[in-house]
């Protein structure tokens, strides 16, 4: 029998989007996910930094899969709000993301994105949404 | 001299990420901007809709424009809001951000996007933000 | 047979808690609702502006109203958004609310909200949030 | 010489809107602000829970005072997003704040919102929002 990590990761990996930029689930467990991301020169907007929708990419999506794994089953986030806090560079981003909130049908989540340089992790944005259970 | 317009496709046409999507910046006037994306395979998610990545990216990039041309420079979204109404498919997308509440650093702005099949638009996304002019 | 407006009207005023700011319901029609509350000393904050909590209760309500009316049956706040544009300052404020996207449980919905002063209404706050139908 | 506490506690009390309500400023230190109110009925909406509007203005009010304690000065809710998670009731609220992202000019605060009976507490709320600091 498929686990709920091994569901989640098979699940991820069948996206073409998460593929095309690069995106890794490299953790779904009880507490919640974890998205890695390597940032590369077409991540980024024209200042040099990672671009907002990147960041806003690994949000929704760390939302998702903390309210789907919550859930247990597949989902969509309905909405998210997400604040960025500082400028992102480095050689990766994570976004690491817990559901806080679970009922029947959705899950309200929240996700911190960290940008990732050596042993240096710099909390760079914050989300927080609502995960909704597909209907079977 | 080069007017807004220009300044505005000139930033965006700078963003490296914007050219990995395949967005362009199509309007920027005093009403707002539009921001447009053909819809190709590695835009999706795994059940064939455009990944909400890819949604949360056009609502950030088009907030940031409508607020930077109200800001009359370059400026960043400081934080955004998004409702994702229905799945999106069609031919491409839609963007469309207008600055509601204008600082002298700031801008609250709001963003519809659209998924555009033929002659049809159907509304996907609702979004809302901050844009902060960046100090020169 | 009650229609809408008087079944709206009639859950509004069975608030204690808008009774106790002294909201009103004015307007609700297929195209949303307007809440009006007159301005008092005791809704403001330290430096004589409407208490961003006054604002923030009459656009979680005027949402509530306008996704009611529009799912056509009792109906809460799931979430919403808020932002503040100007201090808040005049004789009433006056929230209008309109769905914007609209399911079989949920709607979208937005609000703006205005401080009056005689013949002025100057926009203070946006917001947008989800509305959930409560399951009869 | 003033702490920020007691400054905090002092602006906290000069609220009108506050105290008209019965909230109280019960903590404020390094690690943020907690906001309790006493649950009386004129609090509730037309279900017998307390009213979103209460939630929203101790989240907003919460998110206010722990972004001023980390801007150290006075300070105003730019914007916040909300999540209501369950009806809340019980004999009081408390609204536990802290800051997560702190700038020069602004802070990024999160809330956790609690229904308290007895010795349990319930999470029923989590809001983020962004506290900036009025310039003197």
């Amino acid at each position: 029998m498929m686990n709920l990590y091994d569901l989640a990761k098979q699940l991820f990996d069948a996206q073409p989007f998460s593929r095309f930029l690069g995106a890794e689930l490299t953790r779904a467990d009880a507490d919640g996910v974890t998205l890695s991301l390597p940032i590369v020169d077409h991540h980024k907007q024209q200042h040099g930094y990672v671009h907002g929708g990147v960041i806003s990419y690994l949000a929704d999506n760390a939302l998702t899969f903390a309210g789907g794994l919550a859930l247990e089953g597949d989902a969509v986030t309905s909405e998210f709000k997400l604040n960025y806090l500082k400028p992102a560079k480095g050689s990766r981003l994570e976004a690491r993301a817990e559901a806080k909130g679970v009922g029947r049908r959705q899950a309200v989540c929240r996700c911190e994105i960290y940008a990732i340089e050596g042993a240096e992790a710099t909390l760079c944005a914050l989300a927080q949404g609502t995960i909704v259970a597909l209907v079977k």
